[in-house]
């Protein structure tokens, strides 16, 4: 089935304890669509960049089967930059420098040629700009998945609030679901926040792994445990990328379609931290796909 | 299989956002053998009390199937007292007051009736004390696990080292495996752990699960999410008397066998955490057990 991702795509710079990166490719919609792209080949990208975006990264797009007719390039205009620094610990980081440049004004277009997809990934950027997403398809996908982030919840809420309403599945991570729903416990976070509109809720909860809530079923996908966090950037985003990328490969959005999706999304998000940006994710084999969750499998499978 | 246990009986006075008790029952042996009585009948205590200790709760343990002939009551002396108060997050915990009493000069007796147990499990107590009681069984038990804490890495860290090279299972939260290690990556300290002897290292996180170390298989348990930790005394405790319980019940110490062992102590603290102190604890069924055991193949079980 088609998925169409909208959100950031972007330079990032990067340091960690690991090293430092000069302006590699980064941004939500990035991570989701290089992610998704070993699930679905119906994978369709509205996003904006300035003309300093490089024709050799859209042409790495295009390679993993991406449409990038929706890909919006801005004449005399910058990409959006993010620059972060990583603590020793690698689960917390600063915020060094944003430069919202073409994303100030970002405007989707929905090409025709998307106008019927099936699944729809709205990747992390202004709730506002999400919402229009949906408003500018002619047809309700089958399944609408968004993620947020803390800034919103900040800056926000009101969109955030309306935005949140009008979707089948929220991504969040545990603190914003804390901070949403001024909940501590995950389990009455979730119910407050399916309360709000969404269905389904997917709690990120980085190495501690992922919590998927429906009515009153409950699925915990753990995290791989690693011995090198490379570089977290962009896991949450290939999470959700290897989640409804599965998804829409199969067109089965039951509960326990979900929980497999969800299982992919954390192996596409293990690799994801194993290299700086989205290096690892752009040439992974389906045997290493298959091989990874076959990790998880060993992981988490007991008899009783 | 026989099991003896060897740790702290206590009083806990505690504090947390849903309240304070008086002094109340604690532990770490406490827990143990309650949470383990519910897996094995033949259930043999070692501690120390003072003459403070009530005669109910001895008898309380009696009704439980435990045996408390090794359990010495000190005259004109008095109980090992802590109290503690939680923050809000109920994730962390400061000590209000901590008076040794008896523990102070622990020297634990070992019963000739408990010579020959096949299982035993070190609670947490000076590792001189632990090595102790190994050097006191005339025979090696089939299995040794042991529990431990930050503040023997503190202060006695030799002698830590020392006990932990003469065990088979050492069981360590995640903060205090890094603070053992030097290690922040859970992988690597685990590895680290099993260089210095036990052949199985198990991690607990708490609210984040538990994972099992053994050669290079890894196993990871979930907590079961719940909407109200009311108090996580002794959770961890109750979890390594549900995992040495079913170990001993069963007296089969596999690999596969240990991930069950691990989900069922996860269940039993679990309860625990549901009211203060070992009150949940003291009246489980052994439905409400085997329920919950179901809630965490649920909560984990997945097919691709």
């Amino acid at each position: 089935m088609s998925l169409l991702t909208v959100g950031s795509v972007a330079f990032d710079a990067l340091e960690s304890p690991f090293g430092k990166t000069d302006k590699i490719i980064g941004g939500a919609a990035t991570y989701i669509t290089l992610s998704s792209s070993y699930f679905t080949k119906d994978n369709n990208l509205v996003a904006v960049v300035g003309d300093d975006f490089p024709q050799s990264m859209i042409d790495t797009f295009t390679e993993h089967g991406i449409n990038t007719d929706g890909l919006e390039i801005r004449p005399g205009e910058k990409t959006f930059f993010w620059s972060g620094r990583y603590h020793n610990d690698m689960n917390t980081r600063d915020t060094l420098e944003t430069q919202l440049n073409v994303m100030e004004h970002f405007d989707p277009i929905i090409p025709d040629s998307y106008q019927n997809c099936d699944y729809l990934m709205l990747g992390n950027t202004a709730p506002a700009i999400q919402q229009m997403v949906m408003e500018r398809m002619h047809n309700r996908p089958k399944l609408v998945v968004m993620d947020t982030m803390n800034l919103w919840i900040d800056i926000a809420n009101d969109d955030l609030m309306r935005t949140i309403s009008m979707v089948d599945v929220l991504v969040i991570n545990d603190e914003e679901a804390r901070q949403l729903t001024k909940e501590y416990a995950l389990v009455t976070a979730a119910a407050k926040i399916r309360a709000m509109g969404p269905k389904t809720v997917i709690i990120k909860k980085g190495e501690h792994g992922a919590l998927l809530f429906q009515d009153d079923q409950i699925f915990f996908a753990p995290a791989l445990p690693l011995a090198v966090v490379f570089d977290p950037t962009g896991a949450g985003d290939t999470f959700a990328g290897g989640f409804i990328g599965h998804l829409a490969k199969t067109d089965d959005t039951s509960f326990d379609n979900m929980k497999r999706a969800i299982i992919y999304g954390s192996a596409m998000a293990s690799f994801c931290v194993e290299k700086f940006g989205a290096e690892r994710i752009l040439n992974l084999t389906q045997d290493e796909i298959d091989s990874r969750v076959r990790e998880f499998v060993k992981l988490s499978a007991f008899g009783l």
